[in-house]
């Protein structure tokens, strides 16, 4: 299963679907796939199990080719997009960090985040976008004062993501809010169930490809701070919501610690491509693709 | 005119209010004042500046005693809430810090923002709140790559906002977004438009007390950064929309740089109290009081 936001043209509400293969033999005009309708993204996140449930047994009735709506985030307006910084050793080693004795965490508002295959546009004043690629965890339940193993059992599934930032931004200050909330930098996968996905410590490998060429190869085994516990820590200063998520970091392999630095320019495509949960394809524009932002 | 969000008995849509006086001589029983329906914060932020003079010219028609809705912040769900540390010389020197060069960003999530009079928990493992006073800028326009005077120029108003902070959270790591996104941890007053504020450089008084007792004592003239540099910096990286706030940083007078350091407890009263604005005041609570946040 993997659920998409999507909104249909001349749309309005945001809605939910699951994103399956074309019936073979059927004739369907649909290389993409095809969206099976679930519901909107509002009401999916008022019981998100449930409608997980309903689609697993639902056909592909009112499916529409995927080339005919418009991909979005899964996430509500309102979600909380935490990011873990250094949750990676040898991520944080490249960057002249030790590993932090918590999780570091900053934020992203959800205007920044969009769907594959979206152009990423590079803001006037950057070099260009460095990548990170990443697993990103959905929150399924209301989280409070929880230890780890309760706050993991909350997760309803994980999507691929890229922490595309703007690194002189970024290094402005030493807060890093400013340079990770580009317009339609964080591009978002299809959401994929736990119970198909399994347990990030047991290992799913983690790629980030840039024209082809592989530049990050880690594994989620790898991470410093596990999602559950990071979610712990959270929730016992604030209250995780449905549809709230998590960026758990990303392995080593990024590109402004490279010697020339390496950032993505205009023209180039970056993949993000994570064992079970799929590629997630990233155009690289120049700024005038901020428009309509 | 004072602009407040708020939502009926059993209601769904949040929806924007002026808060008015109840008139002298009519016998309306609203001691508080009465909110007179302008529209719902949806339709709000897709044309502030029409609501906002449709709202002047409109009469009391329809208007509610405020006793009876539910007060909350003025924000649409998807707003980024930009918040500026270090933002007067006093107060970065307090804490150790040199002024910046840069505006020092760092994010809220509107889920952290309530309404004035809404009790504050204090997180288990917190020694309590520490109080920031600040001005909460609003913007009413697209604003991408604008110099200071078109983005100044694009503040719809300013309320009261109180930056309540969970010190223990905010310094496990270099990254302070933890501890400034407690559950109700960022209560909001009511929007005054800017052409009854006037410009943030002349001068408004931001003073805040704690059960009365004055602990800061700070001006606007005073900011390192105005709100039109902040908002140009920003818009170089990412496009702000309607409904975007900016909190535009505390003067000195904080609680745990004091010997010794004094935060706020549970039934402690805090009060932020902004020439203009008005007064927003936030009882303490336990961490029982995060139930239902």
């Amino acid at each position: 299963m993997r659920l998409v936001g999507y909104r249909l043209p001349g749309g309005d509400d945001v809605r939910v679907g699951d994103l399956v293969d074309a019936p073979a033999g059927t004739g369907a005009d649909a290389p993409g796939g095809l969206v099976v309708p679930v519901t909107t993204v509002r009401d999916f996140w008022l019981d998100p199990r449930a409608h997980v449930a309903a689609a697993r047994s639902a056909g592909t009735t009112g499916a529409l080719p995927v080339e005919r709506v418009e991909l979005l985030p899964l996430v509500p307006p309102s979600a909380r997009v935490l990011c873990i910084g250094l949750n990676y050793r040898a991520h944080a080693a490249e960057g002249g960090f030790t590993p932090p004795p918590h999780p570091t965490i900053f934020g992203r508002w959800t205007a920044s985040l969009t769907a594959g295959g979206v152009p990423a546009p590079v803001p006037a004043g950057e070099a260009g976008l460095d990548w990170e690629g990443e697993v990103l965890a959905y929150v399924a339940e209301t989280i409070a004062d929880a230890d780890a193993d309760t706050a993991r059992a909350a997760v309803l599934g994980y999507s691929t993501f890229n922490d595309l930032t703007a690194r002189r931004a970024q290094k402005l200050t030493a807060q890093w809010t400013l340079g990770k909330n580009g317009d339609r930098s964080g591009p978002t996968g299809p959401l994929v169930p736990a119970d198909e996905v399994g347990d990030l410590r047991e290992g799913l490998a983690v790629r980030t490809r840039v024209n082809g060429e592989l530049v990050q190869d880690g594994n989620t085994r790898d991470m410093i701070f596990e999602v559950g516990e990071i979610l712990s820590l959270v929730s016992r200063t604030f209250t995780l919501h449905p549809g709230d998520v998590v960026a758990t970091g990303t392995p080593d392999g990024v590109g402004y610690v490279r010697t020339p630095p390496w950032l993505l320019q205009p023209g180039d495509v970056v993949e993000v491509d994570v064992e079970r949960l799929g590629v997630l394809r990233t155009p690289i524009v120049d700024a005038g693709g901020r428009k309509g932002a």
